[in-house]
């Protein structure tokens, strides 16, 4: 459990841990692959959202996942991705939040790059981070000692 | 300023912070473009080091870097890699770190996956990554309000 004091001052900045849905680039997983490509070269990203046409979300696909699928017997060849869909290729049972549950995102995190968030009906509303939960984490750790002095409850060992 | 009790929480684990050099894949700067995308491909990560053959890093090759020089007029075209080696299209000037500063670790991965470590020599000695640091705040969150009463210092506004 996080303690009370400490969600505080990682939740300090709440309202920009998440990169909300128009901030993020996606694509649908009925495009063609070559253009996922285009997509993820453009954008900078590793890794991006499948939405359906609802804009739920479905999956989530890397650059990755597509080069694997350039890979012939001879070497690379982007040919091998004609008739492919990002459907095809993309990663699928993501987790993901649908709350702002500290606890359960800097656990995921810790595997994961960023996190989708999803509203009750599965529609894709934005994602977190690791890069705005790192700024949050600043925050705390600069913060920690300046606003609070810290009183070790079990008997003092080493750290007096 | 991070405050000791803090940093002593965050560096519990801290012979875990860094993995290293033999555990990373990393290409020479001299190597075919196309071999690093084959690299690449295969370890699952986006983004490796790049060394000199004295073992000294001199810069990061990412699937963004090399799947940009595959962009031709008409579309992705792997045979545009041809002649090309991964010095033409690493990024240099890279953050690196030679101590484990907490402070500056937390700033730079604010803005990077991973931190290269290296030595006085320039020789690659590993790396840091965001998936290690957010396992160490996992322990700090968790462990804060455990191990310590946090007492305001300044006067008690909302959070008594």
């Amino acid at each position: 459990m996080i303690g009370e004091k400490t969600k505080e001052l990682l939740l300090a900045n709440e309202a920009d841990l998440i990169i909300p849905a128009e901030n993020v680039a996606t694509v649908l997983y009925n495009h063609p692959l070559e253009h996922a490509l285009l997509v993820l070269s453009k954008v900078g990203y590793n890794q991006i959202p499948v939405l359906d046409s609802d804009d739920r979300l479905v999956g989530l696909i890397s650059l990755s996942n597509i080069v694997n699928r350039m890979m012939g017997l001879t070497g690379f060849d982007v040919k091998l991705l004609e008739n492919l869909t990002v459907a095809d290729v993309m990663e699928v049972n993501v987790p993901c939040v649908a709350e702002n549950d500290l606890e359960e995102i800097l656990h995921l995190l810790v595997n994961r790059p960023f996190l989708p968030k999803i509203d009750q009906n599965g529609v894709f509303c934005g994602i977190i981070t690791r890069k705005e939960v790192l700024k949050s984490v600043n925050h705390l750790v600069h913060q920690l000692e300046k606003e609070y002095v810290l009183l070790a409850k079990a008997p003092l060992k080493n750290h007096a």
